[in-house]
């Protein structure tokens, strides 16, 4: 017997059926004698349907009155699938993120978790039901409800397994587990068994978007055990700790990230300060740098490239143009037909020569690298997005095959 | 200036098109310098959305879940026409029934206000806030939300009103104000400035159906100014209070209600008692009795007739036949084609023979009056159904031509 965390998103709960589909996993583990806490999503496109009536009737509304409209959604999502745990037999409460006791930060939608106070919770598993929680919301101080963010879910079933100490938070997505690469895009993909806290953030951040990132984070500083797994198919996922098992792989998997933009500055003059004031401008703007590459260019000039999130690219761009005079610089371009290719894995930090293999895998297959960048169990590599797909492919074949 | 809390039925926010017409009313009320409370139920056909996808999942669910689904609705209008106001220029807060303060009683799905907490309230309408406060839910002692059941959202309404001293309570309905009969089958009918409390009441429980009854008691009981108008039309409705200024009316409406039935029960043995034993059998079933006439039958028994509301006529009978042997009766009866016609004013008191106005305009126009019923403002008689509404235009142009 456990306490177990189960998360599910708003694909998994879109209509009746599926609905009834989570009812069975969740009764399934509560008859097998465990505490069951259920953490939910917003049903299938509920959200997208609200923030279209929002931008109908005030597209610059205040965020607090789009955190009122936006939680709506997950109260319909809990009541019913509360409703579906009854009706297999199972008996089961839903409670919503303020019931719940999940106290936020005032950053209305995108607030933080400030505490979850498990009180509620706990008093209702001890009168043996499910407890189906809101994902996504909380309230603050004022007692207003808020909103967490884009992947706010998964934050909320890692917070309510860390109030509880959960012997387990499974996050179930519609992928079986977390994969040496996409495996819709790779046929010699491998799902793995066990990989740790750090690889699975880094692979987070390239675009192997299966955990949000924050969840993972919160499921590292706490020691949450996480599992990822297919609320489709009744198969074990992947689990993410601290010391996972090491299964003789060098890397944990290779990611993609193609929402990315390469920006060059040319002509910078040859003084101290350059890069500062560069990156100064653009994190005043929220704009977060990523690759950054400076080389010395011809007669006593600098060039300086660095990528940036695809949708900040003009923005960047247009800041710098603003401050032109100021910085000094020649000419600045934007890139969008660019791809990071990621390898990841703990083993790097042991074994020598792996950011070799991967060039010698991209050289073999005529792949161009504009940029490279590292760190202790990660090496990324720019490339045309063109040759994306190819390169993963190559890859992964020189690591798994 | 002035304390004015204003509500709106789902119908009158069904769209963002209504929506901003409701914010066009309260913004105008608030700009000449009012303080505003609004009250709102949930948009158009969203409750019955929502139960259409309770029914989906599990029609026999328990009522707090019920309760759960269904206060997502106000959720959603209160925070659309919160951003109306803020973008007609107007700031605006959205509070749910639990912000708002409304403790109920933990009747899940028909729960009572038991005590609204304005201090939330207030100091949104100190800061200079339009508040815009959900109708029909509210919150138990155990922090769960309850809803008040149909009709709800005007007493959540007076409830406001009432806490906060308003001076005025402006119900917006689809209709002008309460007529003295109704007007889409009354070509004369006329709108009344001015009605009593008691009136509006016997109106109410009449099938006048303008002012749900619970909304008006409490409206009486704590002195509350009702207004009752439309959000269609910009003028003035019917005030309802506990003095009105007497129009030179004897009466102030002509009632019909064919939501009824007439149960016969014949052959009843002459003993003491005999009424006690049925009306007791019949309320333990939640039935409600109303007119009831008892006659002396032939050869020694008598016979009781009494009216029940339509969708409990045949429980009603069920329940005599169970029990038919313990009561002793011969035979009972069910006849849904009836209708309720009724007069109601409370200048009834003062003036002799108004009941007998009213039966004459029958007789003149052949309509058979099967039972009569009266009190002191009110005098009600049972009909064919078939002759309701040519009994109800031939009683109206009796008082009013």
């Amino acid at each position: 017997m456990a306490l177990i965390v189960q998360k599910f998103g708003g694909s998994s709960v879109a209509d009746a059926e599926r609905v009834f589909n989570v009812a069975k996993i969740v009764t399934d583990t509560y008859k097998k004698g465990n505490d069951v806490v259920v953490v939910v999503s917003a049903q299938g496109d509920t959200t997208d349907d609200l923030i279209a009536k929002q931008m109908e009737i005030n597209p610059e509304a205040n965020k607090r009155e789009r955190d009122m409209l936006l939680a709506s959604g997950e109260q319909i999502s809990i009541s019913l699938l509360a409703m579906a745990c009854e009706k297999l037999g199972v008996p089961a409460i839903s409670l919503l993120g303020w019931q719940a006791g999940f106290q936020t930060t005032s950053a209305h939608t995108s607030a933080r978790i400030k505490n979850v106070d498990g009180q509620r919770i706990r008093q209702e598993l001890d009168q043996h039901k499910v407890v189906v929680v809101a994902g996504f919301q909380g309230i603050n101080r004022h007692e207003d409800l808020t909103t967490l963010g884009r992947g706010g879910s998964d934050t909320s079933a890692v917070a309510i397994a860390a109030s509880l100490h959960a012997d387990l938070c499974q996050i179930f997505t519609d992928v079986e587990g977390v994969f040496t690469a996409d495996p819709r895009k790779v046929k010699n993909a491998i799902k793995l068994k066990e990989i740790s806290y750090d690889e699975m953030l880094e692979l987070a951040t390239l675009g192997a978007q299966v955990l949000n990132n924050r969840s993972v984070e919160m499921a590292k500083k706490y020691g949450i055990e996480l599992e990822v797994l297919s609320s489709l198919t009744n198969k074990p996922g992947t689990i993410v700790k601290e010391k996972p098992k090491m299964e003789k792989m060098i890397i944990s998997g290779v990611a993609k990230d193609c929402d990315i933009a390469r920006i060059s500055i040319k002509g910078i003059p040859n003084e101290p300060g350059f890069a500062f004031k560069v990156f100064s401008k653009l994190s005043a703007k929220d704009i977060n740098v990523d690759i950054i590459l400076q080389s010395v260019g011809t007669e006593g000039t600098k060039d300086i490239a660095f990528t940036v999130a695809a949708d900040k690219g003009q923005e960047a761009v247009d800041t710098l143009n603003d401050n032109k005079d100021a910085l000094g610089f020649e000419e600045v371009t934007l890139d969008k037909d660019v791809a990071k290719i990621s390898i990841v894995g703990a083993g790097m930090e042991s074994h020598a020569g792996v950011a070799t293999k991967m060039f010698e895998a991209l050289y073999n297959n005529n792949v161009n690298i504009q940029m490279i960048a590292t760190s202790e169990i990660k090496t990324s590599v720019l490339i045309a997005k063109k040759d994306a797909d190819r390169a993963v492919s190559a890859i992964h074949d020189k690591f798994f095959d």
